[in-house]
């Protein structure tokens, strides 16, 4: 079942022609979850064949406008493209008076229900959960209100083992019941223990995007262990003094909390414009932690259980 | 001396990948005029290699989406890139807000002198005027505030004759003075009337920009004789009774209006994302405006003296 991340944005403030600035879907099971909404996120959607109307849940990390300046045009295509279905937003409360603004002043009243979560950016918390997936919002160390998000399935359920399946014909409810726990009793009376017809389910897969931050360990424990991590890196070590003073990372510092995290990979974003040799920075960042790819406009990669 | 007008964008409502939606660049003698400013804008100025920094003066012609959700963007990249010039905005009140609320949300202190200019969209008036054009508003046909622009060219001063200047060797203020209209008196008191040594200056250029309107005969006499017209036409005759309910015009229209009007040329625009074989759109307005050319993302006319 899918888990994958696709960058549809990168850069940090600016966008250039080859890099837009940050947004990226998250699909899980089918589900897309848009983390922030740069400007021409809808187009990046298009180009990379995801369909508009699948997404359901926005995420925006903070109200730099790198980060939310395409979520208007998103939110009206939605509805010129005639969306019936809810669409929940969630961040900083002035986002929505922002976007009642422009509703307001485009006369535009949506066809579509829009909810919008105030988050709280200090707090590290469930903000959205539903069948599948929950997502808790990290505090981000930057000179304004911002979070990261942290994405992570359920714990499935316990799967049968063939063996024990072979030659019996089980019914819904007998899956139902063993997937809960149960142990299975056949039609003569036999007790197969559940112990000794399931397996463990696969580990749930979670992914944390971190931006805008400094360097902040604080972020460690709520991360730890995570299969994929993107955490910017908008600076290289020529410019580590920058970061600090723009609370902003350097490529090195995102690997170090990838290290110390256990993250699985991690992969850097949330480029400055001024770098155009992306490789140093790459080597800066496996100096640290080896498994770590560079971002890129249209990279897209699978979480596997 | 150049009068160009650039498309950086003319689909209607929804951006798609191969057209964005309106945003045009009018350079008139190296200063760049634009008009709309859609999602996507900045980067359409990059791709069609616009210094962003050359923009002094941005006209919007109505507040739906699709001619200025990339405003914001724009506005912060000058800011982010170290405008310090004064940047000049036309447009409809309630934009003012707008871009307050978002500079106060990101908590922004441009570093450059923002003048907003709220213009009255229901009056042909001048708004704006420098020494090189006049630009006016040219009130539209539509469910909602919206105008048009026309940007003309300041009445040059006469050219001095090449061969009366023939083996003369005029100052600096004896060029000023025939240019001002004064006859020439040479050293030896021989006069030269002015109207033997000038030549006409060259007519002013003129270009009108009308979007999004239903057709309305009442334009014609503030466009008339004008040298090039951009006129949207976001439907075919097949849809003239959607164009009529949603106060948009066919490219039928558009061709009537140039006509009538007697345009020098006719660029149609504003196209409907349905519309994906375009030539048949052209063919319709031809058969009334033989001088029609199809908007593109890229296309650059230039108009000549």
């Amino acid at each position: 079942m899918t888990f994958s991340v696709s960058i549809l944005g990168c850069g940090a403030a600016i966008p250039l022609t080859h890099r837009n600035p940050s947004a990226q879907v998250v699909n899980v099971k089918e589900q897309l979850y848009l983390f922030d909404c740069a400007e021409g996120t809808q187009v990046q959607l298009r180009k990379n064949h995801f369909r508009l109307q699948k997404i359901e849940n926005i995420f925006i990390s903070h109200l730099h406008g790198d980060h939310y300046f395409g979520l208007m045009g998103l939110i009206t295509s939605l509805h010129l493209l005639g969306r019936e279905s809810a669409l929940h937003i969630y961040a900083y409360h002035q986002l929505e008076q922002i976007i009642q603004m422009h509703l307001h002043a485009s006369k535009t009243v949506l066809r579509y229900p829009l909810h919008f979560h105030a988050i709280d950016p200090d707090r590290n918390e469930v903000i959205m959960e539903n069948k599948t997936v929950s997502v808790s919002s990290i505090p981000m160390k930057h000179n304004f209100p911002t979070c990261g998000f942290l994405i992570r399935e359920h714990q499935g359920k316990p799967n049968i083992r063939k063996d024990f399946l072979e030659g019996k014909s089980l019914d819904v409810s007998d899956y139902g019941r063993i997937k809960r726990g149960e142990d299975y009793i056949d039609s003569a009376g036999k007790v197969y223990p559940n112990a000794d017809i399931t397996l463990p389910p696969a580990p749930p897969r979670s992914y944390a995007y971190c931006t805008d931050t400094a360097y902040d360990e604080g972020i460690i424990p709520i991360i730890e262990n995570i299969d994929l991590l993107y955490h910017e890196a908008t600076f290289m070590e020529d410019r580590k003094a920058d970061a600090e003073a723009k609370f902003h990372s350097t490529a090195m510092q995102a690997a170090s909390i990838a290290r110390k995290a256990h993250a699985g990979q991690l992969i850097i974003g949330h480029f400055s414009a001024r770098y155009k040799e992306m490789d140093k920075m790459l080597d800066e960042a496996r100096e640290i932690f080896a498994n770590t790819v560079l971002a890129e406009d249209g990279l897209s990669i699978d979480i596997h259980n």
